[in-house]
């Protein structure tokens, strides 16, 4: 089985309370491609400049990844964003995006990659979601990703990718956004309506919930004391929620293995946020994950106990 | 056993998306007595004025609750508080607030009162919420509210009586600004060296967390698909947490018990909100409150499954 993923790579420039970086290696497919990786042989697609050396993509590599698609644009430079996070981390406040390579960006997968079992749609512009959709000859499992400036300007076509996808993961306020639902329950089930037969609404700090057809689910973000850096949790956490999916293709997708995925994709994140951009999770080792999965069942776990109540 | 509340009680003027209420039946002390009455006998401590009718004291006579204490002001007007909700409620905007009866509560508890098992200290002035704790005589439990005003301008009386209770329940940003901390892990972890033994995490529509020195806890919202007011949720959700604590005297205070009344409290916030002030939770039958339960623990629950991992 693989896992194909396509989407940025990046340099980012963070600032937050804990330190900054002016220049460290970003971009979605990145942090989905080192959460992945650890379930399943991943392929990346995406453009990089010429200043993507050797150890962004000695990075990238992580575990097998392959990076035949990743295409080097010559005299181009690789996808700049810049942001500034609050002081609690809620919110941050973009200050620079340098497009560059990806204003031109058209993605070609090799056959390997068209092949993949599985296939994540990193945020980028819808039509290019769709161009990646039409290339690949049949995923079992599609998923994808988007964000409130495609709402705002291509919801057209965001809304004929979301229809061929298996799975919207997307922020709780974008799902309200796309549905205008005043709230994550009633957005995601119009998201059902909408194409998906499951949506994965992330919460930021306070976690994600999973929507199906038959079930829902809600986790906590694994708690931690320090949280340095949030960017690219979200890409994590998809990444570790598609590939634990990518590697279960024989046993089918069901709410029990769907619940473990939110709960991969969990712990993945909490790594990724301990230090800044891909610095923790470059250096996880597997034998890491599983503990952290299991401190999440033991923190959301009760029993209950029948009552007398006065009536 | 029985469970003194000393509060607010109210008319509150509350718009929302889903309508409109120019005066209805609120404060901290109503709700959260509508909401522990389920579980002890309730004794309701605070002020009211000549407007407060036979209506309003047979509702928060509900389930046999005792109003002996509740003083009502000659000549004076109920506490008035109006306010307006963003459209996806995550907002509220305070319109209006009349002290009015609250301007000179001074708190005289029955002995009756002074000798319940367990304590609430709803949302008051620090110092009249210490003056409780004098008066009475030997609470098994003390719980206590506050808010972002009293952290603001009198904190040093506010960190006096969170030294002296056994529980302090509030509003993640607000346990954030109490102590200085980025994140609600570490604020709850500062809060335990203050004095309580047990810290619970308010986070609105995304949940609620426990700490104690030994084990932490999360669950989420009940999930609804419309919330019609917020108003009055936390206060409900206290009552549910605490009243299951107060009637379970003789078990002792463990982490089972603890993370049980999580989910009672969450469950009695969920029907709070469905309506309108205590619209919803004054005819909640003691039937309808274990099958949210019984959803809440469905919908959070996951087995772990041993998977290996690519290194």
């Amino acid at each position: 089985m693989s896992l194909t993923v396509v989407g940025s790579l990046a340099f980012d420039a963070v600032e937050t309370p804990f330190g900054k970086r002016d220049r460290m290696l970003g971009g979605a497919a990145t942090h989905f491609a080192l959460a992945a990786s650890f379930f399943d042989q991943v392929h990346v697609v995406g453009p990089v400049g010429d200043d993507f050396g050797d150890e962004e993509m000695a990075i990238l590599s992580t575990r097998g990844t392959n990076t035949g698609d990743v295409e080097r644009v010559e005299g181009g430079k690789t996808f700049f964003w810049a942001g500034r996070y609050s002081a609690n981390l809620n919110e941050r406040e973009t200050l620079d995006t340098q497009l560059n390579v990806f204003e031109t960006f058209q993605p070609k997968l090799s056959q390997e990659s068209r092949d993949a079992d599985v296939l994540f749609l990193a945020n980028i512009v819808p039509d290019l979601q769709y161009d990646v959709l039409e290339q690949c000859t049949n995923p079992r499992f599609v998923a994808m990703d988007s964000m409130n400036l495609w709402i705002d300007i291509a919801r057209e076509s965001l809304e004929k990718v979301i229809a061929r996808v298996d799975c919207l993961i997307l922020n709780d306020e974008e799902l309200e956004q796309l549905t205008d639902a005043p709230n994550v329950v009633s957005a995601a089930k119009q998201v059902l309506d909408m194409g998906p037969s499951i949506v994965v609404a992330k919460q930021g700090k306070y976690g994600a919930a999973l929507f199906t057809r038959e079930d829902h689910f809600w986790i906590p973000a694994f708690p931690l004391g320090t949280v340095v850096d949030p960017t690219g949790a979200g890409d994590t956490f998809a990444g570790g929620f598609v590939g634990y999916v990518a590697c279960h293709g024989y046993e089918g997708i069901n709410s029990d293995m769907l619940r473990r995925a939110m709960a991969y994709g969990t712990a993945l994140a909490s790594y990724n946020v301990e230090e800044f951009g891909t610095e923790r999770v470059a250096r996880l080792d597997a034998s890491e994950i599983s503990p952290r999965v299991a401190e999440l069942r033991s923190i959301t776990q009760f029993e209950d106990r029948p009552i007398t109540l006065r009536g």
